[in-house]
Order: structure tokens, then sequence, then C-alpha cells
């Protein structure tokens, strides 16, 4: 399943790099300023992660792709930013996908690491909510996770637990992934309506 | 005094975890919230020395039991906050109390890692200011660090290197890590009335 | 170059170091809080590419002489900040002349560290403005490099690209990197004014 994870794993730099590039537009930030806040919350949480599992140079760093998804994000953010009327609410979208990938991707590379499952299922929340903790934060806001319309951490820690423990008992699968991860989504976006 | 450094340590956790959750309830971040700034604010400065400090993954992650002060300190201050009045000078007080042992703690890791004492000291003021920088920043607040009523660092200080001190000499023992530990409060504590 | 590259990373950490004692004076902070913020923001990105690039404790811990600038910078700003008129014309000009040497000596570390040239630059980049970056999120500003006025981001990417290349193709030496500095200084300098 390692290209499969290479794939969550840049969508999800991806769609936290929207993010980041969208709260730049509406802070009328210029682009270089969009791109910078968008590889910053795109990469965060994956660096932050790497650096608790202290194993060696974070991957963002190591793999040039890496740099590919937050180019794309600003440059799509910077051409379509005009037509997009409530920023909130796509940001919020663009938030919750980022996050319902990486506390998949996040869980696997701490149990990769040797992490005992718990520990993994943590890192695997950490690094779906860091980024956008880096984001809000930088952006001088208190962060989403604390102050969340609907439920945030607790889909979030949800696909990390469940992500730990079907890779523990060997039924992880890009199947089981994916619906994982769909979960993740629909939960918080659930939530926020009816929030 | 391996033990005892382990109690020191966790009641730390507590302490800071315990003015995280009471800033959250003040901000009426909800209980998940709570949860999770204070988790924050406990593991936070001992998780920035363990990665300066560069030896292997954070222990707040090896060791499931430093979640066990952080979800105590949400539950008390679940249960208790509507009958705190004061609420800043009793988050102040946790505040001194966590740093008081932190400063003890934050050093003797560091010293355990072969840092000398000097740098151990320093590491050991990180280690008690750290988790309260990281809960005042994210809460958009000028950290309390910087713009203190009364003595903040000083007493921290002077605590990191009596401990770096008494431990370099070999007279460092329960009675004398407990003596630093409510001189560094006292002082922060008189410093605030009079201050 | 060795001690070239010492004196250029130490210089820049007492500009940073200023830079952030000035934000301090100019926030009312007393003198402890200048000293510490200044000491954060002087050595603040150093020991965050030294904790990305995994190579055991942070240059800032190893070598006490980094704490000296900051202690310098600490007087100085105490018993000049009183005859600044326009402290943040003041500070603008400081934070420069740290960015401009940190893009070089951040990328030499770098590329000392095993890293490939564009990952080197990329942490450059990140040890240039992280000390900034760090100072307006604990000040509660908004980071200048998002929000800059003039070019901020560029001139920096630019030192360490040219930093990078020059080292790769063995150009570089005291002459050169003194070239880049001066560039990079008056790129930002030159920016803010037509800006």
């Amino acid at each position: 399943m390692a290209w499969a994870e290479l794939v969550f794993d840049l969508l999800g730099v991806f769609f936290f790099a929207v993010s980041g590039s969208l709260l730049a537009a509406q802070r009328q930030f210029d682009v270089v300023g969009s791109l910078l806040l968008g590889t910053l919350v795109g990469l965060g949480g994956g660096i932050l992660r790497d650096v608790i599992l202290d194993a060696g140079v974070p991957r963002a760093f190591d793999s040039p792709i890496y740099l590919v998804p937050p180019v794309v994000a600003a440059v799509v953010v910077y051409f379509f930013a005009h037509v997009v009327h409530r920023f909130h609410d796509v940001l919020i979208t663009f938030d919750a996908a980022g996050m319902a990938l990486f506390c998949i991707t996040g869980t696997l590379v701490s149990l990769a690491a040797g992490m005992n499952p718990v520990a993994s299922a943590i890192l695997g929340l950490m690094t779906a909510v860091g980024g956008g903790v880096i984001r809000d934060v930088v952006a001088n806001d208190v962060p989403q996770i604390f102050r969340a319309r609907g439920l945030y951490a607790i889909p979030a820690l949800l696909g990390a637990a469940l992500t730990s423990l079907l890779a523990s008992v060997g039924w992880l699968n890009l199947g089981t992934g994916a619906a994982i991860a769909a979960l993740v989504f629909a939960l918080r976006m659930v939530s926020l309506r009816y929030g």
C-alpha cells in the first residue's frame, strides 16, 4: 500500500495547503505569502510528526515531491479565489479533507517508525490537526480545534484509532483506508451542519 | 531519586494541564478543547525539551502514563470550573506550581542526557516556561513570561540553576529538591503580591 | 571559511536579537522579557533548522558563545531604546540584516549536514525567516513574511539559492558570501522604500 499512502499524503498536503492559501487570500496577503502559508500549513503537521519520531530528516525535506502540492494549491487559489464567495466554508471543507487523510497517513508513518498503536494514533491525531493549528496561530486566530463549530478532534482521533487498529490486525488496505477517510470527512461535515 | 523525579514531573504536567484547561473554560471552549489545550500545555514544555535533546522519542509519547494527568486535570476543571471565581488568579497559581516542578525535572532530564550544567539549566528554564508560552500563544495572548506581573523567568532560572548546581556536587535529593520547588513557587507568588 | 561562518552566524543572531528586544521595548516588556524575546528571536531560526536536520543537539545549546549576542543586544537596546524614534523602521532594518546573514549560514549548515542543494536552500530560507516568524507570533502580530511591505521571502530565498549554488561549484568564499549578504539586504531595503 506504499504508493497509495504517498498519494493520500500528497493529497492531504494539497488540501491543507489550499486552506492556508485561502486564508492568505482572505487576509489579502500577496501571492508569495499565500505560497508560504500554504506550504507551512500543508507540511507543518507532518514535519512536527517526523521531528517527534526523531527518525531522521522529515520526509517533506527529503522528498522534493512534497513541494509540488503547495505550489499547485497557491496557483489554484490565485486564479480561483475571486470566484469563491464563502471563503470560510470552503476553507473548512478543505481543512476537513486534509484532516481525513492525515489521520490515516500520520498513524501509518508512526506505526512504521515502531511506535506502539496508542502512541501512533495520538501522533496521527497530531499530524491531522497540527497544520491547522499552525495556520490559525500564525494568522492570529484561536485554532479551530479549540473553538470548533461541530466535531473536530473526535473524528480525527477516531480515524487515527481505526487506522491503528485495522493496521495492527492486518485489515488495512486501500478500501478500508478510503472508508476511514470518508467516515472522518463525513462526520466532520455533518457535525458542522447540525452542530 | 528516579521515582521522585517521575512524581515531580507528573505533578508538573498536572498543574500545567489545569492551567490550560482553566484557560479553555474561561474562553468557553468545550470539554474536548479543554482536554486538548490542557494536554498541549502540560506536555508541551517537556516535548520541546526532548526534541532539542535529540535523544529519541519524547518521553510523553513513550510512556502512556503521561496522558493521565491531563485527563484528570480536564475532569477536575470540568466539574469545578463553575465554582472558581477568579479564574486568572487560580490559573497563575497552577502555572507557578508547574513551573516550580518543571525547572527541576527539566534540568535533571537534560543533565541525564549528557548536557553540561549551564545548558541543562537553560533547558530546564525552557521546560518550565515552554508550556505556558504555548498556552498563551495558542490562546492569542502575549505570553505571561514577557509581560509578567511579578517575577516569572527569574525564579524559574534560579530553580534550574540551583538544581544543576546541587546535582553536580551530589547534594540533590528529595529534600533539597522539594526545597527548591518551594522556593521557586514562593518567589513567584510573593512577587505577584508585591510586584 | 569556518571562522567567517561563525562570525556571520553570531552577527545574524545579534541582529535578530536586537529586533526582538526592540519589539519588547515597544511593547513595554521589562528587561528580562526583552532578553528572553531577543534570545528566542536570535536563536529560534537556527534551533528550528538544527531540529529538522536531526543532527544532535542544536548548536545554540552546544556552544555557550551563542548566548553572548542576545545579552549584548538586550543591553544595547536597554540603553539606547529611549533615543530611537521610529522603532518599527529600526526593527525592520535589523531584521533585514539578520535575514541577509542567516540565509547564508543556514544554507551552509544544511549542506554540511548532507542535505541536497535544493533542500539546503529551503532550510536556509527557513533559518532566515524562522526567528522573525516566532517573534511576530509571540508578540501577537501576523508575521512580516506574510504581510510584507516590500519584498521579504524573495531576497532570502535568492540569497539561500545563490549560497547553495556557489557552494556547490566551489565559488563560495568570504568575498562572494559578503556580496550575497549585501545583495539580500539591499534588495529588502530598496523594496521597502519603493514597495
